[in-house]
């Protein structure tokens, strides 16, 4: 008999039912007899001990199902160590929980946050297995991530009924994707729906070369531009900024975000219209896709194949093709960024995507 | 043979394809002999005596594909007696163009604004036929207008996936919808995707009333509360105000419209994380759901029909299920707006729906 | 208190889940105290006695979701005076459990056939409401039915796939479309996907008129020639014979339907490669369109008012873009079907579509 | 200047246009003169030098666009010594026409039998460059293909309509997916949709099996089984007749293909209805889905860094999440299948899916 936790933690994304559907299902399936507790709102649930019994039958018809059963929450890594408004010390309650339910693991499905505050419970003595959750793809460890698809998927769509409208009128049209650190989102769903200019927080942009391939466009007879801007795009001057400085520039910004920013400059730049689209949590929402769903089940497969053997403190991971269990260690506080010279952007700038850093 | 100028005209929305290809096909099907000038960017088009001779190879395969091939713009009704950039007054101009081309008739797909230009050119002497093109479900004289559908369905899908964040994080989120003057899109979307709270321009709200129906969704045990706001919303207090008051009150406001207003003040005096996505433009694109494009071919196949017979001076629009001609003068200048005590307000309040009016 | 049963009855469509949660909602909101019976499989849980108990946390996030969370089944109207498997006369079983469980009413969702037993159950006695579901929107009093605007936009989904294909290779497609004995569907769905020839029940087709058709397009330079038809299509001879004759002709096909049987002339005369699709059930699955659950939602609303105000024997129906309640005993066995003459039929022929009926 | 051929052959599938497009793309962006010969209708177009002159403006917008721009037909590899209609040899024809136009090498997009060819034309002395398109996924050398993760989006989006009416009506249903040598498709778009039982043909299945799996899953309390087939799936007694008997065999069903076989079955054995769906060519067709789309560019954009450094006789592949060269004559007349014992085989056994082989 196992007895297992299981938590999503930080933003939700798609594909995290299929997960736990996945882990469920192959312990089931092995004849294994389990126990299952599923704590709700994320390590908010394993703090306060606030759980739900699961079984079978409530991973029945989730598969396809968007959002999390369990519920999500961000309890940020920083301040794990500090007192909840109770005056309880997170950690300690969290490992009260853990020993009192007599768990022999906790599973957690959760992004980069999520596996610093699971690492940290590893070094702590608890038995953890984590499966990488994030629309960001930034997981270091993993080829990829799931959610990662779908939110690719949406933003596509987006773009491409932007598109219609911006071959209609004839303006320039921004298109906000989430990603705060890293530009994977931005630049496939950027390539995928034939965006001109992408612009990701690895590749620092300055405004002379975004104006430049927009009136290379119009002399060549395009009536319209489309940018795909990661919600954390930076300019090339920003970016010498220290982390502190240009936080304190962003909070005096006027607009909500940078890409509004951009607008503004363009539009003040070249005397053309210049529309802004965000369409932020949507992003992360709905039915995941069907390679999500695969993908997702793959590794709750594998997660579950790790528990029956007991072999804990990993993270059930993608590589070159294959599922594999990455040390907790090796994965925790690393960030899996867009590397500028990276083969995909030589082929994007090929097709004569710009990154708003060329030379003018 | 008939010579057949067409355009396009104001905001592009998905079917003004399917509109023309109806048009042209029907006249073609007819074995009349057609000549067809196709009017670049909307009455600019006609103004500038810009165009593009037609074929019916130009209409095949667009019956799905968004946006407008002839593209389109805003010539705002109000400035189409002053002169042009160029000195020339503008209506002049069109006749000029209308007349130097042996035009038979002019075919105008349009919203609001363009239906008075339409008119216009009307009583000047010109054989005008139109079709009701807008998201907004707003025009006069007819039931429904296409690009609406189609505009639902995308509206709802950001809600759908909204949903299921909301569901998983237990926050208020806010879809702003477009609709500056009228409900209808905001009102379908919402209803379609289980919205819990519908501000429309037609019915004011009062914060007071969105709080108590929030905290009477968290009293039942709900987690999460959805509002689908239209551009247009606007409080009860505000609605007293004169336009210009009103006008000038907007320009003031910090925030990029009356959507994060609300937001604003409901984080306020609840507490609860507020979250806004904002689609826009997104709802114009894309390529025109199957309701839209029948209803857009049937009108554009009557149109075909009117102008064999020379009936001119009408658009063709939709009543009681039958396709109508209705006289240009009784379209012109009117708005067709959500009566807040009709019948599908009543069914949308029985189903538990608030629009922010309730008396708390 | 009410006390209401409820079934969905015949073959699943999008929307029942909508059109259910829209009854037990605006009861719920009306204030009245309510014990909701809900019979599983169709009639066949009435019979039975075969329910759960549903409170409205059953009709919480059901609007969106396909099929019944109540189960369907068929028990034909011409077998309910027989006995069952055990004996027991049908109609009499279906008596004893209402008055057994001290109904109030017995709210019942299905297309044609369920009408029948719904008004010959009203006729014993009972108090009866019913809504129009069915994809093939033929239910007589009504404009239109719910789950047909969701079947129309899959069936078009469907031949926009096959359309790139028939672009690509130049062959002639055959997408067969549901409605055995109307054709609403396949027009509407042949109209939206710019299907070239669409073969209905209600104009029985001659192969000649097929054959000209697609030779009149190979020699405008079509490569291709997609046919949208009904599964209940007719040859002009087959429409002459007795039904008897006919249904023994049908038996005697070697091949699946009627579809392959036009594929296999099309072939032998014109030495085209043909290619049949059958999107099947398909049609009838998934989660529902926007339209459908807006309009399932209004219905099931006034549905709810009619039982708070006791007026019973009606199907609540929608015409002139209004709900209406139409008397039982007007509805049942009677068929809405397409009239050859009608105005979108006219229309479609305007667009260039060919019914297979043309003189050649 | 470069003169490049280019042509796609055999069945279409999506993205067949944006991986040309890439190719263009790439090498107009490189600076390098142009002259693009497109073949139409695949080898054909080669045979008869039948071609249009294409320019950077024909690869505008088709990213997006399903099907692809030259047209395709199938010349059999077996056929291409033989001659065609009008007497003379193809392959000398093809080579008459390369050399004629003064070629610099000749794109091909294709599958396994046009690899063949086109490794054929590489022998013979043509400068020939491949692109892997096939839904199957089924080509030698590469990780992946284009169409495939776009015809397993469209087949599960099948398999979820069904879910929806099977759990209302508790049957068993079976969805034909295409793939008459390999499984790949059947396999990922049954994962992702929740099918039951997945038969493909590297692993035979037995009724007795698939009977079991299905009354398992009945004993558990599910009223449906949803089973998965493809095209080429195969009995274990079938699987040891030689080729030529079981095409015989084939030949004398008396339904349309295997699935209706197991349907049949199924149903004699159960006493259960079983309903079978054939999506057929619809699983070919529409828009490709952004992984489809960045994949097929990306292939382009390198196939054109190829043609600029003189590199030919290789296919454009993907291993290991890397683009790279494989030499034609290493892919031509491989088949990539799934084996019986590969990982996500397991995975899928460990999920609960039965592939119809397990021992009773």
């Amino acid at each position: 008999m196992k007895r297992i936790g299981m938590l999503t933690s930080g933003g939700d994304c798609q594909a995290l039912n299929a997960a736990m559907r996945g882990v469920v299902k192959s312990l089931y399936n092995s004849g294994e007899e389990l126990e299952i507790f599923g704590f709700l709102s994320g390590y908010k649930g394993l703090i306060n001990s606030d759980f739900r019994m699961l079984t079978g039958a409530d991973f029945t018809g989730i598969l396809t199902k968007g959002g999390t059963i369990l519920g999500s929450s961000r309890v940020p890594f920083k301040t794990i160590d500090e007192p909840d408004e109770k005056g309880r010390n997170k950690i300690e309650c969290m490992k009260h929980t853990y020993y009192k339910l007599g768990l022999d693991c906790l599973v957690v499905l959760g992004g980069n946050g999520s596996h610093k505050t699971a690492n940290r419970l590893r070094t702590e003595g608890l038995n953890v297995i984590t499966l990488p959750k994030t629309i960001d793809n930034d997981l270091w460890g993993t080829d990829m991530t799931f959610g990662f698809q779908s939110a690719v998927d949406i933003a596509t769509d987006v773009i491409d009924c932007i598109h219609t409208t911006a071959d209609s009128h004839g303006r320039v049209f921004i298109v906000e994707i989430m990603g705060h650190k890293t530009g994977w989102l931005t630049l496939n769903a950027g390539m995928a729906s034939g965006a001109d200019i992408i612009l990701i927080p690895e590749i620092p942009y300055n405004m002379k070369s975004i104006i430049s391939a927009i009136k290379k466009r119009e002399a060549r007879g395009s009536k319209f531009t489309i940018l795909a801007v990661a919600e954390g795009a930076i300019s090339d001057e920003d970016s010498k900024l220290s982390k502190k400085e240009y936080q304190k520039k962003l909070e005096k910004l006027k607009t909500p975000s940078v890409s509004y920013e951009v607008a503004q400059a363009i539009s003040e730049q070249t005397g053309l219209e210049v529309r802004v689209t965000v369409p932020g949590h949507m992003q992360r929402g709905g039915s995941p896709c069907p390679y999500d769903r695969v993908f997702a089940s793959r590794l709750g497969a594998e997660a579950g194949k790790l528990i029956l053997k007991g072999e804990y403190g990993f993270m059930v991971g993608y590589k070159d093709r294959e599922i594999v269990k990455v040390p907790l260690k090796d994965v925790a506080g690393k960030l899996k960024t867009v590397a500028p010279d990276a083969t995909i952007i030589k082929e994007a700038r090929m097709l004569g995507i710009s990154f708003g850093d060329e030379q003018v």
